[in-house]
């Protein structure tokens, strides 16, 4: 049972009628805070106040809308952000600046606030109220399901948890795109370990998956350790600091899945493996530029075993390749041995496994020890649709 | 009228059958040659061999074939591309190392040697009876129409001619992809000189298109100058050799043009267009950036004039951006300034330029003196079927 936060979430109009669009995530106690945001050089006005706010240390809450990305909208954008966190601040009786914002939909269109003015104190009255899961519910834009997972764990015997929530769906690839993830935690960490863990597990997680390789001006990633668990600090170096390492390593690698599993149209999930490399940095550009090519993805939506199509994105990544040595598989199906196509039944036996929903591919490039992996969708008919359409 | 070339096309039964897959150039006299083959790490055994064979400065003829690429097939594929040159120099009874190959198709297929085999004698015997367009029609591949491009000029009062051939329509990017282009003129150019405003006019024309981001194993652009016309040899630094460079450069930009026009499933041809950059590069970078974003391609296919996809492609690129300082406008209608939305009819104004089947959009970043211009294509629903089916 997380201890020590509270919830809230309600309808500000923001989105169509009926759909959740404001939430809240606060904690009872002022909790470490630590952060990864997009690189994007274009970044929305929330992203440019957290940058700041998480300077702090620590804060008491983070407010989140959806449909309204308040991006590109230059200095009223700002002054919008920090309103939200001016009225909210009086409706939690907390400093403004211990609230963090968030915002994910539509860039260039200014925050309705007229909306939030109304919304934000029923949200600051309304604590308590909503689970996190209607935090989960409310941050969707095209998602099509809410994503949030919770990990259980102790140190020095008392028990804590990690729980999160993101939102992904399109414009997702490394360096994290319009995705925005939130990690709570009643574990007492300390504040430069936990800061560390968090980008360790983040370059695992949000950042080894891709849609459709555009980056968003929003993305953010939190994580808020209040300690109301009561456990020992966790130290650097202690069996206690692995042991939560990897429950928020597993948690971040569950919700950014979840993520590439409701990825706009998708309806492959496909996890690409590039090892042999002269280095994991090659690897893992390797995969990307396999991740990220649109030949390889609507190749994947058509279920053709096109093997050539990821031979010629690995090759276009700028990294070594040596074609004579490189192998592929499909699954445990070899479908290329030492840079030629094996023959016989590994066509058919290809194809089978590009049937299922769920596959991998895996390229050893027998160079190196450089290995990574990463998640992606395919391209569909329905990721057209939905970005066509996605204002109307 | 073009002069010294000659040319024919069969069909090798290599494509579906009533199909011209098997082309062929044929200089009457050896012509000098200059040649941009793709960057990709992953090349196609054609592309290998004529890598060697261009070093020896000049060429009789060129034999290129569509269906299959001769890619990732390894030695047996070069020894492919190699026979096919020993069987067509016995035919037309000219060197093999005077004929350079080309192919283009699905990768990691062998060639049909037997069919080849079969269909070169035929080719050789067939000189003079095929028209250029003919060999338009000959290289396609998902291309739905011919590329063919002439430009005269004259030289000394010699009249001479410039015409060329282009496919492409997927895996397009700059490095070239799979495009290939053969440019053939009767005019005689000093051998550095053809090298040299070859690769300039292939910078600002076929490396300045994309219709998917995709490079090919197996790009080539060729050109083949055999003198035939009489003119005085152009020299560097002269008007002469300024008039063939426009000439040139017109020509390849018309056939770039005609690529991204004919781009898989496209319905829009958009001119993008980036000044105002620290460095013409940083400019091209960013034009790239907005020109291969899967987010802003489907909004040009949806006719959404969302310019808040453009901003955060443009902020992408990993170039200077002052966000504050930028303008965007689509043709003539500015829908950001100073980085916000300029609001009024700017909206519907702006949707009304994108419902255009060929329109502009132009970033001007306000920060130096770089400009930069590239041509894209949308990406539509036929895109995803063309390339999911394309084995099929």
């Amino acid at each position: 049972m997380l201890k020590g936060f509270r919830f809230a979430a309600v309808e500000a109009a923001i989105k169509k009628p009926g759909r959740l669009d404001l939430a809240l995530i606060f904690s009872e106690e002022p909790a470490q805070v630590a952060a990864v945001f997009t690189t994007n050089k274009v970044k929305a006005a929330p992203v440019l106040l957290d940058e700041e706010l998480v300077k702090g240390g620590t804060v008491r809450a983070v407010v989140v809308n959806s449909g309204n990305a308040n991006a590109c909208t230059g200095a009223p954008g700002m002054a919008d952000a920090i309103e939200t966190t001016r009225i909210l601040g009086n409706g939690l009786m907390i400093p403004m600046e211990q609230i963090l914002v968030a915002s994910t939909g539509v860039i260039g269109v200014p925050l309705p606030m007229e909306r939030l003015q109304a919304a934000l104190p029923r949200l600051a009255a309304a604590v308590g109220e909503a689970s996190l899961a209607d935090v989960a519910a409310a941050i969707m834009t095209t998602d099509t399901f809410p994503k949030i997972e919770s990990r259980q764990a102790e140190a020095g015997g008392v028990p804590y948890t990690i729980a999160g929530v993101a939102k992904g769906a399109g414009m997702i690839r490394p360096d994290m795109a319009t995705m925005l993830a939130f990690i709570v935690t009643d574990a007492a960490v300390e504040p430069q370990l936990l800061q560390q863990l968090f980008r360790e597990a983040n370059e695992l997680s949000f950042n080894s998956i891709t849609v459709d390789g555009d980056m968003s001006t929003n993305d953010t990633a939190l994580i808020l350790a209040n300690g109301a668990a009561g456990n020992p600090l966790l130290l650097p170096g202690t069996p206690e600091a692995a042991q939560f390492a990897a429950a928020l390593s597993d948690l971040l690698l569950s919700l950014a899945k979840l993520i590439v599993r409701d990825g706009e149209g998708a309806t492959k999930f496909v996890t690409i493996t590039v090892k042999g490399a002269v280095s994991a940095a090659e690897a893992k550009q390797a995969a990307m530029a396999v991740a990220n090519s649109s030949l390889v993805k609507t190749a994947f939506f058509g279920q053709d075993a096109n093997w050539g199509r990821i031979f010629a994105a690995v090759g276009s990544a700028g990294i070594h390749v040596e074609q004579l040595r490189t192998e592929l598989f499909f699954d445990d199906v070899q479908m290329v041995s030492n840079g030629l196509f094996v023959g016989g039944d590994a066509e058919a036996r290809g194809t089978a496994v590009l049937q299922k929903s769920d596959f991998a591919v895996l390229v050893d490039l027998h160079l190196g020890n450089g290995e990574a992996t990463v998640y992606t969708s395919d391209l569909s008919y329905d990721y057209v649709k939905i970005n066509a359409d996605y204002r109307t």
